[in-house]
């Protein structure tokens, strides 16, 4: 599969997420060109603060072992939560659909030598930012601020 | 209730947990001088490589809205996805039974103005420099190393 099939797949979970009446972020984790877990974003659905996408979709992938050959895909540039994540495991390598509506801790992982690729899609964009002018309460919560 | 009261039921946590066959870490949140959650390593109890601590604390408080009058206990110093979480979500304060046996995240805190207090237990020392000397493998998995 070709990276913009990976990304097409997280934009899809994030759109369930939507539908669910959830924080529209998905993230799908990647290994050998095969996707191996999914998530979305899942703090609505499961009155849980600490499933963010990429958390849920790391608790998805169970207990892999290294994650040194993994990439991680996902439609916004991670927070600190997430990246915390990213780094701790020694995740190389951090695909996004954007970083321009939230701008996440993308420095804080390259500091710690992550490669980060941002594709900077219209799609995660406009999907990310309508989301934030219509329910800016919610989205403040999932950032805490 | 005193702080070595406090960390004395993140204490008890991580007792429970070792008694389950899991990492022993344990975690709790004050806010007003009462806990209002607590919390300890899951990953082998779940199968879920994000439980750690303070991840489960964090879980299991809920959605308290802003962290900001909370303080966050843990038996041992927080990694970089659990002090990202701190970070992320802005806990001002985060209070430590030791960071003898790994050094975690204290500096990315401190860089962040989380207040850091390391109260360096003996206790808490002890019971982890055991389980890594009895568990090194399990201990490696949780830390990504």
């Amino acid at each position: 599969m070709h990276i913009d099939s990976f990304m097409h797949e997280a934009i899809g979970e994030a759109k369930k997420g939507l539908s669910e009446g959830g924080i529209p972020i998905g993230s799908v984790l990647v290994r050998d060109g095969k996707i191996i877990s999914r998530g979305r974003n899942r703090r609505v659905q499961e009155q849980n603060p600490m499933k963010h996408a990429e958390i849920d979709c790391l608790v998805n992938a169970g207990r892999i072992g290294s994650y040194r050959d993994t990439i991680l895909y996902s439609t916004l540039i991670p927070c600190y939560l997430c990246a915390g994540a990213v780094v701790q495991f020694n995740i190389p390598k951090v695909i996004v659909g954007e970083a321009r509506t939230f701008h996440g801790a993308e420095k804080f992982m390259r500091e710690h030598s992550v490669e980060v690729v941002n594709l900077n899609l219209m799609e995660c964009i406009e999907m990310m930012g309508r989301f934030i002018r219509e329910n800016p309460e919610l989205w403040n919560e999932d950032i805490g601020m």
